[in-house]
């Protein structure tokens, strides 16, 4: 038997998060870093990850009518600098292409932070008349942001992959309808595909997308006490219609400029995956994410070694629609457990000789735990049974992080303490900037995440200025 | 009823292929040109069209144990230098970023033209054992070459779609057996996908990728007597390995080099498609590459309109896997006609009110131009032969190109008369460089193509410095 070594995670999750987090990261073979400091590598276990978010946004989209496209990675600069506010939010982090092999380039071209720009001058050319609507356009790339701040793999890197959707509409009313149906799709795809609980809202004005009239968003709430920005999807109203002058002739033959909408899901929710569902043995996966739901692990011995191998290998036919792998490598048991473990298979199914001769398996669920003696006959009922709890029962858990640290805050000071405590603080606003800028200065940096749809019937005071609240909002520190 | 035009094609494939090619890509709506030189918009027709492409690439190479990952887009300068060859070949068109925001960069970084260097810095770090090989990773993604010839459209375009796959072998059989695999693959795609015929071959020691042990292509003959290359595959060698340091423990427990390939389809072949088939109408697709297989156009007249509107209804159900579009749009049927051929769908299907009564449907197939006439019960069955002898037919059409214009060429003039009308010349040649040089010298830019895996029993005279021949060659002009 082989005798490699593999270490498993070192730190627990609740004491180090973030050295826990970047081991499994690294351990569970998801990703890598690069020598171009910000930029990681996707291997192929987070890549078939985001195939499968991919694939499931990809059908949904296509299915509302969005089609795929694919615009240039490059932007000249006077392009991007159409839209002020978009410019202003977007330039302090463009990397900028100045030379290509010998020569100068005469106007520097930005790599895409989001391709409105581009897309857009092309939408003004092709836009002409009400039949031309609605232009429903979708990408999936990759963008350049070079942030400042530390990376962190997934959750904060200068490149990560998405896909961008740029839609004209006729009429405002069209178009709001879209920007809501996208973002109850990428809701769905949050709990049913990744088994993460969100909080549907409204950006405030300071933190919507540059450029946008209104930004709508899912915010998440890690078990560390931070909250990550989901996806998103913003109403960008005419602003870059008129920028742009993307106009068409309507029925009555009048000129007008279309209605828009951009939205995006991206590889920062493998981030959240992680740091959501993880536990101290690795990372847990939501058997719908899972590139594979099962592991099949044959005890060998001499004797019944090819027995066991032959029955291991007619689950795996009969299972196949699990994608099941079949670790049949000459290591230990032991060994291979907690290689499954740390890479979050959510279920293992153990068979050795004597488990042939009771016609049984046995099987074991990465998020609880637990042990289960299965007769053969009913491996297929039960795994089907398992998958299905495991996938409701991370949700369960994850709402469960959200309701449990969420706490009401009616002063400052108890907003302060909230924070301190590591907690999500439900607290009454104004709706000011300068209330919402004095509760970011006096928490060390906690933000509004946004304005859930979800309202009380009665606002009480702001938790700032003491004025009649307009909002409940939920203020927490964030990535 | 509508009045709006929309102008076909204007010139003759025969005539002027150069404005009836772009005209076709511009005329049927699947790209265009982007504000940035030499960089183009794939819209949504050629982005489906790349999509199955995609699709059936990434099966085949899934089914034979490739895995997808993503790298970074961005390369440092030094890394990019590492292998001689491979920079000299690739540097003269990389686009650099020298600055991000206001900052300059210490280190210039390269967008990919390729992804070698930066995938084999980590395989170099992942690669400790036998255990570890093979490593078949692959890659979708855009890459810019910053060629300076004339940009057309799909066919040289600073930006393009590929897939680039980067392979790691423990012995140099193993390498060279995926290598002949894949291109066969690759052959398989244009053929069955594309209906497109080519020859396969290995590229002499002046056209190989900048940094491989040798080039295996297709190679692929336009109507107007360009050759165009199609994907190809390249055997490394070990020449990255040693660059880059990618060594393993064998089970010998000695330290070897890896033995490496890289492979690519890329969207080019859109334009090969575009080329190969489309006539003077406009495009023509194969069923099998069509994102939509079929478009029924019901004449409506007010009386019978809803009853013929009924019936195409619930052929588009019938029909529903060939992904059928339902034109019912108020124009005139005729120019609805114009529109579907000049963007290729294989098969029309026309419905009016006596054949309502007639019980029957008219079928009109795009590269023929053939009108059938069918039973309503027979339309399915009918559709599917159609389907299937198009598919061929336009294969057929494609090599029949390629046999016609071949012409054996045994002198230097009667080589140079060959090309100068336009044909491929069959030529043998003696492997020498010089003479390879001297072809294209004398024959205003005339290239060997490949070396065919299928050659002659015996081979002749070099068609240049008279010595004895080692390989029959294939000369032509081309992209």
């Amino acid at each position: 038997m082989a005798k490699e070594t593999k270490e498993g995670i070192t730190v627990s999750k609740e004491k180090d998060f973030s050295e826990w987090y970047t081991q499994v990261v690294t351990k569970s073979d998801l990703a890598d870093y690069s020598p171009v400091s910000g930029c990681m590598i996707f291997k192929p276990y987070a890549y078939a990850i985001w195939e499968k978010i991919v694939a499931t946004v990809d059908k949904k989209i296509k299915k509302m009518g969005v089609q795929n496209a694919y615009f240039p990675l490059l932007i000249p600069e006077k392009l991007l600098n159409k839209e002020k506010e978009h410019v202003e939010g977007f330039s302090p982090e463009v990397a900028w292409v100045t030379h290509t092999g010998k020569s100068k380039l005469e106007e520097r071209l930005a790599i895409r932070p989001t391709s409105e720009t581009i897309m857009y001058e092309a939408y003004a050319r092709w836009i002409r008349s009400w039949r031309d609507l609605p232009l429903r356009l979708n990408q999936f790339n990759s963008v350049i942001r070079w942030e400042f701040k530390n990376p962190v793999l997934f959750l904060r890197t200068r490149e990560f992959l998405w896909n961008e959707g740029h839609t004209a509409f006729a009429t405002k009313k069209e178009a709001e309808k879209e920007c809501t149906d996208i973002l109850n799709t990428y809701y769905d795809v949050l709990k049913d595909l990744l088994a993460l609980h969100s909080v549907k809202g409204k950006k405030t004005e300071k933190e919507k997308f540059a450029g946008a009239e209104y930004t709508i968003s899912t915010e998440l709430f890690m078990p560390h006490g931070r909250a990550i920005q989901g996806p998103d999807a913003h109403h960008d109203g005419q602003n870059f219609a008129k920028a742009f002058g993307i106009e068409f002739l309507d029925e009555k033959e009048k000129k007008q400029h279309v209605w828009q909408n951009t939205w995006a899901i991206s590889t920062r929710v493998i981030g959240i995956l992680i740091a959501a569902h993880g536990d101290d043995k690795g990372l847990v996966l939501p058997p719908n994410i899972a590139p594979n739901q099962i592991v099949i692990v044959p005890i060998i011995f001499k004797k019944e070694g090819e027995k066991v191998l032959k029955k291991a290998k007619e689950l795996v036919k009969q299972l196949k629609e699990h994608n099941v792998i079949l670790d049949d490598r000459d290591y230990s048991p032991g060994w291979k457990y907690n290689e499954w473990e740390l890479k979050g298979v959510p279920l293992r199914i153990e068979i050795g000789p004597n488990d042939l001769k009771k016609k049984q398996v046995i099987i074991v669920r990465r998020d609880t735990g637990k042990k289960e003696i299965v007769k053969e006959n009913k491996v297929k009922e039960v795994v089907h049974k398992l998958l299905e709890d495991m996938q409701k029962n991370l949700y369960k858990q994850s709402e469960k992080i959200f309701t449990s640290k969420k706490t009401k805050a009616a002063t400052m000071s108890a907003l302060q303490k909230v924070i301190k405590q590591k907690k999500f603080a439900e607290v009454h606003w104004c709706g000011e900037t300068t209330c919402e800028e004095t509760i970011k200065d006096k928490t060390e940096g906690a933000k509004i995440l946004n304005i859930p749809f979800e309202q009380p019937k009665k606002v009480s005071n702001c938790v700032c200025c003491k004025k009649q609240g307009k909002h409940q909002v939920i203020v927490a520190k964030s990535y």
